[in-house]
């Protein structure tokens, strides 16, 4: 038997080469004009499993995007580690802040990553998390080495909200079922410090367009005497926060779950330095609600932020127009016990309500999912954290995380298995900013430390 | 001597060709792309003067686009009208609210225009007013109708604040020379009631940037901790109007000029129907400054609009990102004696004065100009005045516009010489918005009456 270790330094360079492939396909899931790329890349990933030792792979057609699920049974009677990740990415806008085009992969050295970083669109969110595990079942296949069944399932639509994720589970109950679900798809502290994600905000996201006159007026005309859409919305979005950054839709905090004071001590026992953030972030300051810390806000509190938002004559020069419409796209990050379809509710209920006469609001909900938040006195957590413990040669921390990934909570509850999250990503790393980058050694080391929790884990249902 | 109505009637069909291969030319001053259209469409502009019977055109170079300057003088003895006029167009966004290219110009029926409207942008602002004036010229040289000399100064950036006419005109003083200056750039209120513009509103015209962190960053990772340069710029413009639609910039109101009660009740004796007003527009109400009626917060009072936003993620789906930037084009319209130059001061130093420490701002002015009133009792309005009693049959109504030409104060300070606005547009012309159109019936009734307001210019002259 080899060791992992020295599997992943012999065959490291092959390993950086088979995701470099798979991140030059553009499988932008938000924009229609990618589907033939999306296509692509499920076939890549469906060969890629069939390579590293699945003994079935089928590309599942849904109402959207396609899922790959693969699946290698040892024996019913063994327990089944079941992998998620998606296959789609983000759009790269704005493409002129990329300092390489985000669908040419280059790898570059950075002082966080001195043994080089993958930079290109999807390098960690997450093509190469995913593929980490295709690489650790391709170790285990080969040296025996695989303790239990493992099923994955590799979705297209987790950037825009994973609307199918539901109906595939609903209808290939069966074929998904297992007794604990794999996600490399969130990020740790550091390299040095292991950490294991316990916690997702939710999400609700909202498009809303609020329209003015039925027609671009000129403004030295109309200026003054009609609504302007762009003002309005402004004067809208500006109401949604309070003074002290509270948000103010009726009813938005009534479930949210206030941490105890322990709870929170704790939490700022986390390492963190607010000058370095300040400073690698260029800010004058930070900005958030009144009461809690830069960490708390970032994990622990639900948020409203604008996510975009246009509106009349953006181009170059100027043109005195009163525009018809204004646009704005408006995300709620959630946290337990806030039910999405619900702030989704009340946030158009609101919205609808601030608008003056002089104008008409149409409010959309995208997509959202619930928050998650898992305990960690259990036999899975137990089994990652033994598996970063032989890895690192340190205890992984458990904490919080400020994204979302919506479909987790669903798992849980359709499902009826834990989410072990295993994120080797760092917070640098600009997923869905330009210069997406994954460093060469997170890679390599998420590949390492993958088969330690096949082992733990098996090992540990035995003796269950 | 063949009269100016036979003639318009006769040659009809060829005007409005002449016009739509003018309009066929995308002369966007605001777009450095149409550099070359610039160019071509004022040699077009040279050609048509020479055609029509001017002695002498040239095509005269700026730091900008170049004037086209054309004339033709009788008599040094007699007087001269100087025509200003611009052949430069707005950028036509937005492209997908045409119901045709607005570079291919149709003639199409409307409900005010029942003989037809050419559609395009720059059919009325300014290509197809300014034109009617070479037309006029054609008539008044082939039958010996000119009574005075004539100057013509087309100008080609006049949609992007006129920025080097100051300079040609301080150049160029002596070839300007003239004893009035005759412009049309506006509009009347309807077919049946003529109306001459007798004030202009100022222009102040703003870019602002607001920056956050240093890269766009996951909505879910820093949500809620840093600053959302949207949410921020959001809040920074709705706090420029107070709840009853005042501006908030300290000292913006300090030197408007309040009408007298006399002056405003003979503004409310202008006809207009509010509710047929906010049928055409189709909104539920009006909104505007408290204490002031529709047509007051449209002409005497003045004004803040944005006229562009954007930032983040505009493109279908979602994006979950907080951006680096978001921006703003916004301007204000403005009234004797507000300084356009001081304006746009003030509005910088308190926008800047906004800006929360999480934010850096830039504030850029665009452009801008004086607001213009001129009075009534001028032997140059009487000329006017008797042209369009001449041809429509009825005394025009004096009314100030919401719109401006930054330019026309800047005539009156350098050249000493009145200036009188002939607008023949409907403020259902859809200047600067998608469907420009320029009825043909006010196209030809143009043509019918300028060389009306020559003959009774030159006459009052002789007599005074």
């Amino acid at each position: 038997m080899q060791d992992i270790k020295k599997y992943v330094e012999e065959h490291k360079d092959r390993f950086i080469d088979e995701l470099i492939d798979l991140l030059k396909i553009p499988s932008i899931s938000a924009d229609p004009a990618y589907k033939n790329d999306i296509f692509k890349t499920a076939e890549a990933v469906k060969k890629r499993l069939q390579e590293a030792g699945c003994d079935k792979v089928e590309i599942v057609e849904t109402p959207g995007n396609p899922v790959v699920f693969g699946e290698k049974i040892l024996n019913s009677s063994l327990p089944t580690v079941l992998v998620y990740g998606h296959y789609d990415v983000q759009p790269p806008d704005p493409v002129d802040l990329w300092d390489s085009p985000p669908f040419k992969p280059v790898i570059k050295e950075t002082k966080i990553h001195p043994e080089g970083a993958i930079f290109a669109r999807g390098a960690c969110d997450d093509k190469g998390q995913m593929y980490m595990h295709v690489k650790a079942l391709e170790y285990m296949t080969k040296y025996d080495q695989l303790p239990c069944n493992v099923k994955f399932m590799i979705e297209g639509e987790e950037e825009v909200g994973s609307e199918n994720l539901g109906w595939f589970l609903e209808r290939y109950a069966e074929k998904v079922s297992n007794d604990v679900i794999l996600i490399s798809d969130t990020g740790m502290i550091g390299k040095d410090v292991p950490s294991i994600t316990t916690g997702l905000r939710g999400l609700s996201y909202m498009e809303v367009e609020v329209t003015g006159p039925n027609r671009d007026l000129h403004s030295g005309l109309y200026g003054g005497a009609v609504a302007n859409p762009i003002n309005v919305l402004s004067k809208m979005i500006a109401s949604l926060q309070d003074e002290n950054n509270h948000i103010t839709v009726p009813g938005f905090y009534d479930k949210v779950e206030e941490l105890t004071v322990e709870e929170r001590t704790k939490m700022a026992e986390a390492p963190f330095d607010l000058q370095e953030y300040k400073e690698k972030l260029d800010i004058g300051d930070v900005h958030g609600e009144k009461g809690y810390s830069t960490l708390e806000r970032g994990s622990i509190r639900p948020t409203l932020d604008v996510n975009g938002i246009w509106g009349g004559y953006t181009g170059e020069g100027a043109k005195t127009v009163l525009p018809s419409k204004a646009y704005a796209k408006i995300s709620m990050r959630l946290v337990p016990d806030q039910d999405w379809k619900e702030i989704s509710e009340l946030f158009k209920r609101h919205f609808e309500s601030l608008a003056p006469k002089s104008v008409r609001v149409k409010v959309n909900t995208h997509h959202g999912g619930q928050a998650y938040v898992t305990p960690i006195d259990t036999l899975e957590y137990q089994a990652a954290n033994d598996a970063y413990e032989e890895a690192f040669g340190k205890t992984p921390i458990p904490q919080r995380s400020g994204g979302s990934i919506p479909i987790v909570s669903l798992f849980e509850k359709t499902m009826n298995s834990k989410t072990i999250l295993m994120g080797f990503g760092l917070d640098t790393d600009a997923i869905h900013s330009p210069n997406e980058h994954f460093g060469v050694w997170n890679y390599l080391k998420g590949i390492e430390t993958i088969p330690l929790f096949f082992k733990h884990f098996a090992k540990l249902k035995k003796e269950e």
